[in-house]
């Protein structure tokens, strides 16, 4: 039986209980070595591997991929090739990997594929060339319209119809560990006469998750929602970096803006949708209304059941948990998404980044902002350390965590951590004079 | 006297009187040749010159750029380089083709530079990595308001605070002669129960211009808005496709997204703001209300006196003008839009590509979609053919140019066109068999 068929097949390589990354996992990443080599890279336990070491050494031969595939700062050549290519090298690393194999006893080998993770850097994993964010969160969209539109009209009358979604940047998409600076903006409260300008003071997260994809079809070809899940690579944790305050001023036609663009932290570890298949969960009912006919019949289980956990940790503090949420309750599904993405002939490419929208749950503590978590800030969260908190304050850290569990199997993403950085003092005076 | 600094100087290569490409204007682009090689190019009259070609004769090589700058499918590499180098490299083109000089009698080398514009393929000139499109035209915004909304209240709260942006989608920018797919979606008129699926009714063209970004400084530093210009490689036309019937039911509240990501057109010829220089214009003043310090002291004549025309030519048919607006009438200016788009830290990198949005001048003849001069379709142009549209129909052509003259000195931008293809047939039933 091959290893990644049998949930409880395990590798050589020491893997604890409470892993994200067994051997039924094998996600797929970059990681700077510590002789600053950058290398397409897997992971089993505490140890990443070294693809490109994998190849060189032939393991990959019989698979004919281009030669230096690995040898790379970003997955993006290796998505190209799609699924196939994906599932057959997938399933190498497992074979090679799991124990009893011929190349555990290859130390000498071992030592050029093996690096501990403490050694190396988990980097951005794919070249994002286009970004995309969802708001496919019924709970969310609901908490953020009774807000700041009308409680009784909550919904928009397009969002039961399509996956309401919008561009994000791609150039300040990064990898977890990288500190977020507080933007300065422009705001204006309701009883301010005029707009001020400073640091925003609602700096927020938004609790997501995101796949990458892989090359679309071209020639204005549509991707139809029950093959849609054929061009998705992988999903990682998402933080999508929101202030509030600037985002409540400037969003009106045309949509957030800077209140999103200065930043959007990614976990380095792309998981597959195949090492997702045994946590699959259906999505909600659609029935009141019928989605249009190019959004039905998306895969049975189209929806992934993820814990997802937020913690903010004051600096020099333990964390406290303020959010415990789940990838389920997504109203409008991954494979959704992508058909209504492509339904007007727009180019999807590999490596491209798809966010799912704030991921909130029915109750108050699965909301997935502090937005929604204290109401706008006027129920503010009470941390271990005694301190409140109504949203980020500088050199807090924001961490997110997400796996699956079932039947003893653990798979998940690590998690996606980053540090709210002081704004940059910012004086327009100054600048008049060079 | 520099060739660049004299507008009576020519070259020895021939230049109509109509040309928007005369010696002084040297732009930029990428050029596919006849052998199907890619590489880097400038143009005078109708002559394309090979700028991998200049580099290998040794013509830059007191400027020690990187090898092979220029033998590539794009700019970006030469855009990193900064200002300084764009300049010392339009100035050396325009030594070299300055009638008299050494080059012209060299027969040999400019059979190794010089291509008939009709044997070539101007191509995408850039790999862009992040589009991002404003709002900035007054005029255009009080109208979209006045249809949408409330003519009352026309523009929103923050429209004159504000540069308002959004972001949209890279993939699709192509350049001018790729035609251009109607796109299916979803739309609801005010009486329909329910939205409906199928091709937009309502494709329109927007005319607009785009600034080509340098590298921006790192560190979440933000670029002072008198020192914005430095960043700006130059400018192209830009026709910013959409289809009105999705945008109005998709658009709230995160903004546009499939109503204009199905495509973008850009003129192929990068046209330098020091080629400019000499058609500058003061932007509208801004006293009520005055934007806030960071948004001030852009530079004295910050906007630019571009005449431009949007034709629409039936298939088989001569084309008819049914605008003639100019990007000087814009409120925001371009070093206004890049001051405000890094203030929160926003990361540009060489090569980001930034609309204008609609250009609409003050009457009717001015204003710069279908949109606008149709007033949502209720008032149909009628065409020289005698044909009547509200807005574009399938196998029309839409052409847009723009050109600066002033003393003689005619600098211009050349035209930005595409054809309009029928909608693919979208039967989801089918799909669900396979």
């Amino acid at each position: 039986m091959h290893p990644l068929s049998d949930p409880k097949s395990q590798s050589f390589l020491p893997v604890s209980e409470q892993s994200d990354f067994p051997l039924q996992n094998i996600p797929f990443g970059v990681i700077e070595r510590p002789d600053e080599l950058f290398v397409c890279a897997s992971r089993i336990g505490d140890t990443a591997l070294d693809l490109n070491a994998l190849q060189q050494l032939g393991y990959f031969d019989d698979l004919e991929l281009p030669e230096g595939l690995f040898g790379q700062e970003a997955l993006n050549e290796f998505i190209s090739l799609g699924r196939p290519v994906w599932r057959a090298v997938r399933s190498r690393i497992a074979e090679l990997y799991a124990a009893g194999s011929d190349l555990e006893d290859k130390s000498k080998q071992r030592a050029e594929i093996e690096w501990p993770i403490a050694e190396v850097e988990a980097v951005l994993p794919v070249f994002i060339g286009d970004y995309t964010d969802f708001y496919a969160s019924r709970e969310h969209a609901t908490n953020v319209g009774s807000m700041f539109r009308d409680p009784a009209n909550a919904l928009l009358p397009n969002w039961l119809h399509l996956p309401v979604g919008y561009h994000g940047r791609s150039s300040t998409i990064v990898e977890s560990g990288v500190n977020i600076r507080r933007p300065n903006g422009q705001s204006k409260g309701p009883n301010d006469p005029a707009p001020v300008f400073g640091p925003s003071i609602k700096v927020d997260f938004e609790l997501e998750m995101a796949f990458i994809t892989g090359d679309g079809p071209t020639g204005e070809t549509p991707i139809p929602v029950e093959r849609a899940e054929e061009y998705i690579f992988g999903l990682a944790l998402l933080n999508d970096w929101s202030a509030r305050d600037v985002q409540q001023w400037e969003y009106v036609p045309l949509g957030p803006f800077l209140a999103k663009n200065f930043a959007t932290s990614i976990s380095p570890w792309i998981v597959t949708l195949d090492a997702l298949a045994p946590f699959r969960a259906d999505r909600p009912n659609q029935e009141d209304p019928s989605p249009l006919p190019y959004l039905q019949q998306d895969p049975k289980g189209a929806n992934v059941d993820v814990h997802l956990e937020v913690s903010i940790a004051p600096q020099g503090h333990p964390e406290t948990v303020v959010c415990q949420s789940n990838f389920k309750h997504m109203y409008w599904s991954m494979a959704q998404q992508l058909a209504h993405h492509t339904i007007n002939g727009c180019l999807i490419n590999a490596g491209d980044c798809m966010g799912s929208g704030t991921i909130s749950g029915p109750e108050k503590g699965s909301f997935g902002s502090m937005l929604e978590i204290t109401w706008n800030g006027k129920e503010p969260v009470t941390l271990s350390d005694g301190s409140q908190r109504g949203f980020i304050e500088d050199h807090d850290t924001v961490i997110m965590r997400g796996y699956c569990k079932k039947d003893g199997l653990r798979i998940g993403f690590g998690e996606v951590s980053a540090t709210l950085l002081p704004a940059l003092s910012w004086n327009p005076a100054s600048t008049s004079k060079n």
